[in-house]
């Protein structure tokens, strides 16, 4: 119906285990007229970061998130760029990313998002975040968070729509994520008592 | 020559990657006069600190410290110690006792240290500190440190002498775990320029 009016659409999503296209075909298997273009990500967002500064990533993602930084130099890194790797968050791969980050000289810290858990089939799961803490506390530096409900992170999906926060309203499940996000970007925002909301 | 003086002497070390035992006959083996109840350490100082409080832990610790546990009922966890815990910092490893913790009404989590990182012939590698701050970010949870600096490592050492702080003085090559932790306690103390010193 959105899609029907004169309104603009974008999704925002903190998904860092799947490409977009991945992210995309799972929402059009549940019945969402939705395309590529139209979702903004941690990954792309982060992609956007590192262009504009000149980084070369270290990458501690999981691997079905790896295509999205295929135009990227990883050659000779100069900051890691961390999301939620899940089976890849080994103690050598997380010695790895520590070792690049402790040998620069100004150590840059990236993070697809800051979330403490989440829930599996199987149980509980460390979120990125914890990851994120533990690399911050060994570097003594801090990381910076590309996901929701990072500020740049709202702005990138304005701009991409070209409209300003005021115009904009933010719909989603997650009080702090969404819904504080968006408002400390100036946006409105509506909490739907869908999905993980208790 | 301290021990042919009427000096008290006891040994204080971080060690949580081996037993006090082991420890001592590699300490023997460069030519101390050592034995092992003339060691404090964090494995025996927290279990000391589970008998007091009756905790029961779930243990994250390297394979080679967990006899020191050896007399502790650990059946139906109520906390969890953490300790430099090398290849067993696993995702798996670190989930299941993320799990255990955020399923406790009063989430108990001792960190036999809260080192950032250390040198071994193959590296730099992150310490039991950087996990440490991984589970408190995650279960939103300030961890218990059972190791140098803490107060009350230095506390129970002097308890085993049964001598003052101002009696005391500590002899070490850590500006902040030594000597920091020693004046924080009322001892005076004094940094060898040798070990880890630059």
């Amino acid at each position: 119906r959105i899609k029907a009016s004169s309104l603009k659409l974008r999704f925002c999503t903190n998904e860092t285990q799947a490409t977009r296209e991945k992210f995309v075909k799972k929402l059009q298997g549940l019945g969402f007229d939705i395309s590529v273009d139209e979702v903004t990500a941690p990954a792309p967002a982060a992609c956007r970061v590192l262009k504009e500064r000149s980084l070369r990533p270290h990458l501690l993602v999981h691997d079905d998130v790896v295509p999205e930084f295929a135009e990227i130099d990883k050659a000779n890194p100069n900051c890691v760029v961390i999301g939620d790797a899940a089976d890849n968050f080994s103690y050598a791969n997380l010695n790895e990313a520590f070792r690049v980050l402790i040998g620069l000289e100004n150590p840059v810290l990236i993070s697809l998002g800051r979330g403490r858990y989440y829930k599996e089939t199987d149980g509980l799961k460390l979120d990125v975040g914890a990851y994120m803490k533990a690399l911050e506390y060994a570097c003594d530096i801090q990381a910076e968070v590309v996901g929701k409900p990072a500020k740049m992170f709202f702005e990138s999906a304005l701009a991409e729509l070209g409209v300003q926060p005021q115009q904009a309203i933010m719909i989603g499940d997650d009080i702090v994520n969404d819904v504080g996000g968006a408002q400390q970007c100036g946006m409105r925002a509506l909490q739907v008592r869908t999905g993980k909301y208790r």
